[in-house]
């Protein structure tokens, strides 16, 4: 029997020898490399803090204590401390362990949190409800990499922690020099310095008020042990600097420069070559790749990155133009009002960034980039349904959210081509901010448009002039599955795709007339969705056709996969058939048409006559 | 002729000899009080920074040079010296001067902010624009206050420019010690040492790797200049720290210990007596009120606001319960999660903030807050448009944003009896976030409900049931006035109000089934908004009453009184009701009802019978 199996929660730990400790470590290891090669997630950031979990579950009682992580993808050894290490087989996976902490999985988590820079805030709630109560026979812990210490709100909450010296809380820097990537910045260069340990002035963290314990190796447990009990001693607020290596102990992941093996797909543990091969190209690299050929261009493009260069495609142009790359860490507020600010200066910023993480920079789109109408690109990489990463990494707000920014103009490409096409289109507009959204994954094959009108393209037409089926970006193949399910029934449809979804194209008017139902298929919520908006448009237009929408209902979704997800989300194309059947088989007074009409000879006279468009 | 008539432009100040400038500075001042006491505005800090604006005006060559302030409220003097002493006679007013920079009124100006912690970021994006165009005859200069810097993005930015020793860029710190109120945390006490001026270890800024000068008394003008001119020969970001005094020279805002003045109401110069008359209580002083109530039963209430303690109405707890209420600084985010670590820690808090700075959060209320169903109450004050501010303070988005926030509820109260009612209900409330929102200005005459249906108030019926008014918060005066326009044309309204916005009350399907069109009327958004997710909501319930809504149409709002600004969105009951009539006069085919039907006694019938709820 391991050491490992004798473990079913933290009070074990207590009972085991220093070299136990060791072996205890090293058995850890072996098991996280096991089942996270094989089934993907966050391995190098859990190699790292192995022996500094351990030390804090023998100095600490959880969950009287209460530890938080941030980010909560470094929770994987304290799951498996805690009982929860059988769990990994199904990592990320439907039903399966949460790839965060999770308090509906074990009384040891208390929050989930996969945006960075947030455990500091929580701890320091915790501790003034605490202060608020009166209890002091406990403690709050906060373990948080020097990469999340770039954002914003981690400073305010060292500001206000430090504020406090009455309330006693531990703050353990996990100082692994990285976010994904190493650490970028000024605050990087002083911890730098910290680490090499030269007795020196005051450093920034006893500057502020805070107490400074450190620099501890954070593989040595005697030694944290002895650090994080003086600081729980201390009954202050205390920052223990613990300098760890990321992906420690595996070859794959400590040869790997990039990212030291921060999130892995499925892979071989012996090569480190990927489990699958690749199911074609992805939105990312497609991105990625254009981005370099307009650059090549256009001198005036820089991109930017939040502490994701290689997460969000912007390798290839890092490789190629590194002077016209910046990455500002985790910091989504700067990369945004920083890109207005370049382009105040005449350079047209394209900000590479997850749809999920968009939001920590939304009041800085809307006043510092919109509000002065910037020429900035927005390039939202993870939006709709990502799946895998549970309900806090998924994009499926950006399109309800941001559509009220004045001026921003969204697009939603359904395949590469379009991508490309949308992508170029968004770095040629002048007159303020454009946004280019779409999901993780592979791109699929190319799905070309029969005729276009005024930027819409018609994807499809077949039988009467039932159902219009606007379809938004990547779901364009369940848009013409539907179609095919409706025309099995006998049901006509004609399925578009706008390409930009906002402003609403006004062409979407004329042809829902020309239909006895519109419906709508997006991946991002219902509520305040492109679909919400297109109706009211078309009630706006004195459109009779009755609208309905699909898309992803509110509430959050749990983890799973992206195709398990949205079928949970009734989003595929049998469930969107059967629900356009039910509607369609009332009375059919408002139809105008029929098989009578060719639509498209139709529209292009409509586009021709009313609107001036062209068609191609 | 004063001196201060000599000035038109930057390069006259150059001119100027050491006793001039005083005397300027004197006339500038005299001048400040003069015009701010007539229209109102911010009057504190600019009479804190006119020596300092004089010193940067005659270093730096505007507008070749970038000078930024931040917040924007603190630029009155460089608007006197850029020449636009004139436009103060309309200061704030539609037409006039904005309150904030604006580029539209001036070559010296470069953006138009008044959030706070935003310069350093824009700074750091026109000193990389340089860089990037290899230009390096020109200063980038940010102007950024003690409060601002404990604003997250600020930290963020900070520690990129630190992390660019090759890109000069200034940043003077005007240290008043002051947000609104005094400056909160380890970082103002940091300052304090950094001020009493002992030769000391390397401070903050110098361990992040920014070079610093200082103290500096910013009220001497040559000691600026000298300090202003190293700091421009340094050639790399460096930190002048300047110590100023808000509301200096002007008895009336030296008096003032609470906000010394920071932005006043029109008041006379001699007694800072407020020239009009209030008219009645605010929306602000309910809330102030009533939470003082509810904290008195409930000892687990605690308020939290982010440096706005007088403006959102906590003074009144401040003074009853000093150790329940929490000031963060300028830092939203901080604000939201820490919120949520004391709900988690069993403390219910009630986040007072304004609706336009909410969108700091938006990523927190979300994530750290909904996700975790923490029960955390928000009140967001100035929602809706609030006009003189202009563009960037209006609340116009709030209810189209964080109606997509899974589980969080919103109310809408259109008076101070509901305000009080919905704030009891929605602290009550220990399920998940509830947020109520209301606008700047008097609450008005309350508006009793005739007959209330599932929480939804019937407020006015007349005539036969043609229109149904829906009417969000605190334009249910308007709605009732069109009530009364459309009576006066014979056509019959109900005008109800279903106090809690999100999520949507069934009660609407039944009521908006019985009358011939429906419109919502909302000072928020129109897309994405309430009538749009209740018209979403009315054909999911397959109800075939038309939807119309009213509210802000989707562009930035220039500054103006709040009526100005909503009359020109249309929102007047004239306006609403010629768009009825046009509407209506339509085919009355879907008209179901007429004067035949109790109104009243058939919704408390469809109550009893389907839905199982209680009228009252």
């Amino acid at each position: 029997m391991s050491l490992l199996e004798t473990v079913h929660g933290p009070e074990r730990l207590r009972e085991l020898s220093a070299e136990e400790l060791d072996t205890l470590a090293a058995e850890i290891r072996a098991f996280l490399v096991e089942r996270v090669c094989a089934t993907g997630g966050h391995l190098g950031p859990n190699l790292g803090v192995v022996e500094l979990t351990l030390a804090l579950h023998r100095v600490f009682d959880s969950p009287r204590d209460r530890l938080l992580w941030d980010t909560g993808h470094q929770s994987y050894v304290h799951k498996i401390v805690t009982g929860r290490a059988a769990g990994f087989d199904k990592l990320r996976r439907r039903g399966g362990l949460s790839g965060y902490p999770n308090p509906a999985e074990s009384e040891h988590d208390f929050v989930e949190n996969s945006h960075a820079s947030t455990a500091l805030s929580y701890a320091d709630g915790l501790a003034r409800a605490d202060a608020h109560h009166g209890r002091t026979d406990r403690a709050v812990v906060a373990v948080i990499g020097d990469g999340a210490m770039t954002g914003g709100m981690a400073w305010e909450a060292l500001n206000n922690i430090a504020g406090g010296p009455d309330r006693p809380l531990v703050i353990v820097l996990n100082d692994n020099q990285r976010s994904y990537a190493p650490t970028q910045g000024g605050f990087a260069d002083h911890l730098g310095e910290l680490r090499s340990g030269q007795p020196g002035p005051p450093g920034l963290f006893e500057q502020l008020g805070l107490a400074y314990l450190g620099p501890v190796d954070g593989h040595d447990v005697t030694a944290l042990e002895v650090a994080l009990r003086r600081a729980r001693e201390l009954r202050r607020p205390v920052v223990v600097h613990v300098v760890t290596e990321k992906g420690r102990g595996f070859p794959v992941t400590e040869r790997n420069e990039l990212d030291r093996g921060h999130a892995v797909k499925p892979m071989d543990p012996a090569t480190g070559r990927p489990l699958k091969s690749s199911a074609g190209p992805s939105f990312t690299s497609v991105f990625g790749r254009e981005l370099v050929r307009i650059a090549e261009r256009r001198p005036d493009v820089v991109a930017i990155t939040a502490a994701m260069l290689e997460p969000t495609g912007l390798l290839p142009m890092q490789q190629r133009f590194p002077q016209r790359v910046v990455d500002v860490g985790i910091a989504e507020q700067h990369a945004v009002t920083m890109a207005a600010g370049l382009s105040l200066g005449g350079v047209h910023p394209v900000v590479a960034i997850y749809s999920t993480f968009v939001n920590r920079a939304f009041d800085q789109l809307l006043m510092d980039v919109a509000l002065h109408r910037r020429a900035v690109t927005f390039v939202l990489d993870r939006s709709g349904v990502t799946g895998d990463d549970g309900p806090s990494h998924n994009g499926m707000w950006d399109m309800s959210v941001l559509q009220v920014v004045p001026g921003l103009r969204i697009a939603a490409p359904r395949d590469g081509t379009r991508l490309a096409e949308l992508l170029a289109e968004a770095v040629e507009w002048e007159e303020g901010p454009t946004l280019v959204r779409f999901p993780k994954g592979p791109t699929g094959e190319d799905i070309p448009a029969r005729s276009t009108f005024a930027g819409t393209d018609v994807l499809h037409r077949a039988g009467p002039l039932d159902v219009l089926i606007v379809s938004v970006g990547a779901l364009a193949p369940v848009a013409l599955q539907v179609a095919e399910v409706l025309w099995a029934q006998g049901i006509g449809a004609t399925v578009v795709d706008p390409r930009w979804v906002t402003p609403v194209n006004p062409t979407l008017a004329d042809m829902a007339r020309r239909h006895r139902l519109a419906i709508t298929v997006e991946d991002n919520s219902r509520m305040g969705g492109v679909g919400s908006t297109i109706a009211q448009f078309l009630r706006d237009e004195g459109v009779r056709t009755p609208l309905r929408e699909f898309g992803i209902p509110r509430r959050f979704l749990q983890h799973g996969s992206r195709a398990e997800v949205l079928s949970g989300c009734g989003l595929t194309a049998q469930e969107i058939a059967r629900a356009v059947v039910e509607e369609i088989s009332g009375p059919a007074e408002d139809r105008t048409g029929g098989e009578a009409i060719d639509f498209e000879r139709e529209m292009a006279r409509l586009i021709d006559r009313e609107r001036g468009g062209e068609t191609r």
